[in-house]
């Protein structure tokens, strides 16, 4: 074996920042923890679509797609002479389907996907660039119900995996802007009274307020805990807009403290930050103890059917910080299967559940075989006998 | 509604050429189509590995990846400032995992991947630039018991699709390089020779055969059943190579013809095209009536752990043609639930296999509302009704 060989295969390992391998058993767990969340989607009615990884950019990168075009990897189309874009996010993706292909398709519209999306570059918070989305979007109803079933079921899928300590942070991303044009505040004064609310800075928000500062006051100490920010929330003296919003967001959670009674439910009233492209209420999910969130949602604008606005909402889940929540999985139970053994022996093994490790030349010791390849079990003479693995 | 946004949504709908959106049914339907066959691969022990969908284009482009070089995708990396190419074949990339990050894990060494894989054009057989590929590779033996597994592997997992009327044809392309140098033919007649099998051309293998004549007529008349082939094929006095490459063959078609009696299988010995980089037992799936070929396999040179080759073997199934061959899928049997429906009722019916379709507003006639949801079922005062559908 000469140097250079060595240095091949050294090279061969190494994959551009933010890429990476699974490996076994981790590529398996999470290709599962996405089915399962599918499967519970699909079960309240949301039928799996599946975009292309590429598409061209002015289609891409429309509506909400622009929040992530500085993301996206270009590339062109040799056959078209046009830019295609490498998706980073799937939601523009899906709406785009809900108003093109399905626009015909009875509203309100129920639709989920998964897939891998790619970026540029990563950042601290994700220094992935190719990670594994789950998705799910509600298109054609602006009723509170809706905007309930997309937060319970977000909940439900990241519950069916076992996740537990699931808390989920409610937010009215436009509340702050309608405030500031209703009350006639200024630009410059909306813009010191907005930055102050961004750092919760009491005593700026106040100087900033003017009149208003008692309501905005107020607002800032409507955080946390829905039991006590919520009520906190209604008791402001709210202009009528804000106080439809206020109204809006206590529906929706009493639909689902109702239906999920487990749910640790917050409100953060002035949070907008990651929101850039939400119209209405709007969430975003962690779990204790995990760093980063789980997944985030809200309601949006997408292109209808008839070039009008449809009324959504939906949510996406990562996979990234989805993997890092839950706790790592076990092999499965493998039994060495010495060569000869009767293949309906064999078959009759794995529709048990077992996995199937066929020797594929005769050996000497197949318990020290077992062993070596790593099965807890070996059959020998139709007998299935331990093996003992370090 | 302007004519501008009427053409907007009509843009949206544009793909590039070969890139198409999954819709449901379908769309989830070669999802569980994939995992049902990764299932089968992983009960014979393969373990799931998940490449990223870019990588530097030097390990990408490497070995067996040479061969799709010019049907991949680049693009630069901002960060490293290097290329990467997006994957146009996994293949690759799964023998890289096992030289580099798996090199110490025990041989033989079985992995499983499925993904994405995009093409820069598309062709007459395969007009898709984006398709699914599921595969599995067994890394670290010539034993023809490893070729004989991967043959009935791959059959196993189409047939768990339920897919009928499965043939395999078997070649051996390194055959008659091998031969033609053993008999010392003359690289122009051996050209000419070569030229005459692919055509399958009798008399012009005869006339350029020369004092092989016997032989090359024999090896062309070796093509078909394996019941008839193969002895065809042991009869002819072949050269000590390539009389063991045969002797491999047959003990392949024995194993396989033993554990999986059902599935019809064919021998041609002199087919080489589209097996460029294969080194021994090759393998091509199809079903009867379906256009194209269903998956390919066979042995191949990867590079090893210790930077020597690994003797590997492997299949790679495609998703599209596989999807064409399949019947299509009915929607799961839905149930509409008026606002308003238990909760716990709702559980229940996703628990025992409906998709149930939420209400989200009141409505007159929640039967027409089913219908309009194209639901089967209604659910009204804790009863199921069905719904006509037409």
């Amino acid at each position: 074996m000469s140097i250079t060989q060595l240095s091949d295969v050294a090279g061969l390992a190494l994959l551009p920042a933010g890429l990476q391998d699974g490996l076994p058993p981790d590529a398996a767990h999470e290709a599962a923890l996405v089915e399962q969340m599918i499967a519970t989607l699909a079960g309240y009615g949301y039928e799996r679509v599946k975009p292309p990884l590429l598409e061209f950019e002015d289609s891409l990168l429309a509506g909400p797609g622009e929040q992530v075009a500085q993301q996206t990897f270009r590339l062109m189309d040799p056959i078209s002479q046009r830019m295609m874009g490498l998706r980073a996010d799937m939601t523009p993706q899906v709406a785009r389907i809900a108003a093109s292909r399905l626009g015909r398709a009875p509203r309100p519209l129920r639709l989920c996907y998964a897939g891998e999306v790619l970026r540029v570059r990563g950042n601290q918070l994700r220094p992935e660039r190719q990670f594994a989305q789950v998705g799910a979007e509600l298109l054609g109803s602006d009723a509170p119900a809706a905007d309930a079933e997309v937060v319970r079921l977000a909940a439900d899928a990241l519950q069916s995996l076992g996740l537990k300590s699931l808390s989920i942070d409610l937010s009215l991303p436009t509340l702050v802007g309608g405030l500031l044009a209703d009350l006639h505040i200024t630009e410059d004064a909306g813009r010191a009274l907005r930055s102050a609310l961004d750092r919760k800075d009491a005593a700026a928000v106040h100087a900033a307020a003017g009149d208003s500062a008692p309501l905005f006051d107020g607002l800032l100490r409507a955080v946390g805990p829905v039991g006590k920010a919520l009520p906190a929330l209604q008791a402001l003296d709210l202009p009528e807009a804000a106080r439809r919003e206020v109204a809006g967001l206590a529906q929706v959670v009493e639909q689902v403290a109702r239906e999920a009674p487990e749910l640790r439910l917050t409100v953060d009233p002035v949070e907008h930050r990651g929101y850039e492209y939400q119209t209405g209420l709007s969430f975003t999910l962690f779990a204790t103890g995990v760093r980063g969130e789980l997944g985030r949602g809200g309601r949006y604008a997408a292109i209808g059917a008839q070039g009008v606005e449809d009324r959504a909402t939906g949510f996406t889940l990562f996979m990234d910080t989805l993997l890092r929540a839950l706790p790592a999985v076990q092999r499965r139970k493998r039994v060495y299967l010495p060569i000869g053994t009767d293949p309906a022996q064999a078959r009759g093994l794995r529709a048990t559940g077992w996995v199937t490790v066929a020797g594929l030349e005769p050996v000497a010791d197949p318990l020290a075989e077992a062993q070596r390849l790593q099965c807890g079990h070996l059959l020998q003479d139709g007998v299935l006998h331990e093996v003992e693995n370090e």
